[in-house]
């Protein structure tokens, strides 16, 4: 094992241990926390899948139903944490973001590659939340219309590795991610 | 299986999969997640041990330091959202509680059921999130003046079970847990 008091190195597993996340169907950071706070101002939490992860850009990236309770909660406050727990690292990585909502022409790109399998998560009539009658009283619409990218940019990475002895960093943007250790 | 339209059946599967948390260390519940509104706004999420689920009373239980951001968070919005993923049953259980924080005497009978080696999780010096010098410039405390006791008085729970057609179901307390259909 590395310098256990090395920052770079720390960050370095953070990353590594996300990005794979998008590679790797099985890796921990395959399915991210997300959480939002609601237009009332509630905690929510629910479980998104990871379709992007840059360090160069300090960004992830979340698809979603533009009809989701998640995006009203976005529109309302455009902050999201993403939260991994990965067993094998031992690790929690926390992800303090501001979020940009991207639609339409915008995001056609992206839609080219969502395979036909997976279209069926975008779009629902009526929206996803609505009241029904009956446990299957909705059509799932695959549209492109309903297609949402969330751009989720990181401000901090906070890092919890509970191997003994448990130790904690919180890394920031604006301080060109040089990272702190913290008490954990 | 049970006919997919009965509410009450899909609320029994939902509280099942959660008291199994409680007794049985590999179940999904047993780590929830716990997401709260930081005292700034910003939305916060992380695992937790579930320590106790009566649906009798309809209250879950989790233990911490009295030092954590979650206190801190508490203490300027008593809310928290659990939210479980449990693969096996496919089903996500997401939890909306308001919360009250116990310590001191009041939960000397909880400290004295906590075994020695996980007193360490109680208390730290300086408090958890304190800037340090180096990765391992803190004491573990192991103090039952820091053992904190959250009790999460359930107000809603949601259900979403990704078996095809997925189903997704709320029931709230003010409406005696009846439930009522949602587009998933």
């Amino acid at each position: 094992m590395s310098d256990p008091n090395n920052l770079a190195d720390f960050l370095d597993l953070g990353w590594q241990r996300l990005t794979r996340g998008v590679a790797d169907r099985h890796a921990a950071a395959r399915h991210p926390i997300f959480a939002t706070v609601s237009p009332t101002g509630q905690p929510e939490a629910r479980t998104v899948v990871l379709r992007g992860a840059s360090r160069a850009d300090g960004t992830l990236e979340v698809h979603t139903d533009g009809g989701s309770d998640k995006v009203k909660s976005l529109r309302a406050s455009p902050r999201a944490q993403l939260m991994v727990w990965d067993e094998k690292a031992k690790l929690q990585i926390r992800l303090s973001t501001s979020v940009t909502i991207h639609q339409g022409e915008d995001v056609a790109d992206r839609w080219k590659n969502v395979p036909d399998g997976s279209r069926i998560a975008y779009g629902a009539s009526p929206n996803p939340g609505t009241l029904i009658p009956n446990a299957h009283a909705y059509t799932k619409l695959a549209s492109r219309e309903w297609f949402t990218v969330l751009t989720c940019h990181v401000e901090s990475i906070e890092l919890m590795q509970l191997i003994d002895p448990h130790r904690r960093a919180v890394f920031k943007a604006n301080d060109g991610w040089v990272g702190e250790w913290r008490v954990p």
